[in-house]
């Protein structure tokens, strides 16, 4: 049977630290060149509306070790409104209903039968905040006990419970620009963590004194900058444009997720597409470049050490999302939605074929 | 709802005809940049058997003017066994049942829905029938009534077909190393074309005076050779390997059905893949540059002619197959589906999410 998971499946199947613990594993398979990662490719073309585009991404991922692999796929329309002075990247839900549309299809390594399709954006969330919790496990100062977050939204809370699963934090504060969401978000994440979350009235109230900063957003223009940096300072980002470039070129040691510099753009002629615009020179000016800049994986097989003294600045950008992860995180929710029952079983025979393709 | 097709159904929703007109127009859009065609991308890994590998292969589509996107997915076990003389890519039927793994996922450009999931096997051969159709239709000689075929495999009988479709062809004669398997597939075709297909026992005598020599095999070794070219012949592949580079490099004009020149592979470490070593150098020692030959979009559009004179000696290349043949055919068949009530309807609410992914 091929099994259809849902979004409340996959937040009951899979916890925080099984992430953590299985991409940790996963990415010990790449660095050791015995998995497979295939870099990211957005389509992007007109879509019905005038202010949107039409955007199919898709990204594979597989692990012989776990045999699994995965594609992730996301069908969306975007749209780029400016909400306050930052211009932000935001998918509409115009899938029936006000639906999203993402997918993750799990296949077996053994067999190529199709596992498993879910959804990804529980999936998602949870592997964004694993993997930035690791890359403050391997660089932040051990002895870490303070957080600063930017951001509110939905991937703020992940990066929170990730984090202190790594560390032994006690305190967190957090800004975003909308008071009525970061009070909200602080109430729940307070809750939800067991360790007192403050909303400021400032990025700076925020990010002062604080071991970790992440960044945690959806604008497209940066929210944190060199200035604000101190001796020791972990900084780590969802994506790569809300850093100011200055900022990440002061830090002692930078390290990304992958060296898959960037996804692979096909669009329509002359189309004009905002985000891609924005970062596509990133980093440039401030000298990183992202084909030499160490990676997780290598941090995580000692390849390369994360921090070297305590006085250390170090950063930690999540620069571009892996259908690797989704196979990771997928092994682990098919295996325990197999052993509890969860699911609807479909006929593996409506995914498969007599027919040679 | 989301539609689930069978094998069954599309080949009972897409006709020959109707393929050749759907893609000719698609590779219009995209010729005009209208469309977006992403390369193929290849992941292989080991799998759980020694003599076999596995393989992830993805491709991807998007044609505005359809409203429709599509993903294609194969999920495979590979082989290389030695056959007779030639070496053969051979897929193993490794999932439950004995069945192969290949999807097409189709999506709404318009809200990002999943309109349909479907087995690619059936559409798989029509389009490709349908692609070497219009590079006959293009580039062969008007009276062409004459075709040579290498083959009765899997892939033979959608080559005749097509090229039925696009010349008034009368005579037809087959070659493929098994006795049996050429005189089985002689009779069904004469059934199927109404037009008499004849089994010869060497590929020289089903080629002589051939107005159209179709390459349909599964093989990795050369099975057509310049001698053998004739003036005015059309010769056609749908694989680079099985016609020897000389033969292709005499011809007086060659056409390739895209300048995607090869699939984006990423293996796990020290992987030794027999068919990629084949084709990688392919062409170059008789000086054939994939990035320069003009394509099929461009005959379509009228950018290149296919053929001066009747006496030319022309060859088209399907090289590379495309996520964006699937998405043509997709949106016919989805179309037909709903209109006469084929498939099985799912809650279109299993492949999509309130969660922003």
């Amino acid at each position: 049977m091929t099994l259809i998971l849902s979004n409340d499946d996959v937040s009951k199947l899979l916890t925080m630290p099984e992430c953590i613990e299985c991409l940790e594993d996963a990415y010990r398979e790449l660095g050791a060149g015995r998995g497979v990662s295939r870099t990211r490719s957005d389509s992007i073309t007109p879509t019905t509306r005038e202010d949107g585009l039409y955007s199919l991404k898709s990204m594979d991922g597989v692990i012989p070790k776990l045999g699994v692999s995965a594609v992730r796929i996301n069908s969306d329309i975007i749209t780029w409104p400016k909400i306050g002075n930052t211009m932000r990247r935001v998918k509409s839900p115009a899938a029936p209903g006000g639906r999203y549309v993402g997918l993750v299809l799990l296949f077996s390594t053994a067999t190529g039968e199709p596992l498993a399709i879910m959804p990804d954006g529980v999936m998602q969330r949870i592997r964004v905040g694993a993997t930035n919790g690791l890359g403050v496990k391997y660089m932040a100062r051990a002895d870490a006990s303070s957080i600063g977050i930017l951001g509110s939204g939905w991937q703020a809370g992940t990066q929170l419970s990730a984090a202190c699963h790594v560390r032994k934090i006690t305190r967190i504060r957090c800004f975003s620009p909308s008071k009525t969401n970061r009070e909200k978000f602080c109430l729940e994440m307070t809750a939800e963590l067991g360790i007192e979350v403050t909303p400021v009235d400032s990025a700076e109230a925020a990010i002062a004194q604080a071991d970790v900063v992440m960044c945690a957003t959806n604008t497209v223009d940066a929210v944190f900058f060199e200035p604000w940096l101190e001796p020791g300072m972990h900084l780590t980002s969802i994506k790569r444009p809300e850093v100011d470039e200055k900022a990440v070129a002061a830090c002692d040691r930078v390290a990304i997720h992958t060296q898959d510099s960037k996804p692979i753009l096909t669009a329509t002629r002359d189309l004009d597409i905002p985000e891609y615009g924005e970062e596509r020179g990133w980093g440039l000016a401030a000298g990183l470049d992202f084909n030499t800049l160490p990676t997780l994986p290598q941090l995580i097989a000692g390849e390369i050490s994360g921090r070297a003294s305590p006085e250390e600045k170090t950063c930690f950008l999540n620069n571009l999302g892996l259908g690797y992860q989704f196979a990771a995180a997928g092994a682990v929710v098919y295996r325990r939605a197999k052993e509890l029952g969860f699911g609807h079983d479909l006929p593996t025979d409506w995914f498969t074929e007599d027919v040679h393709p």
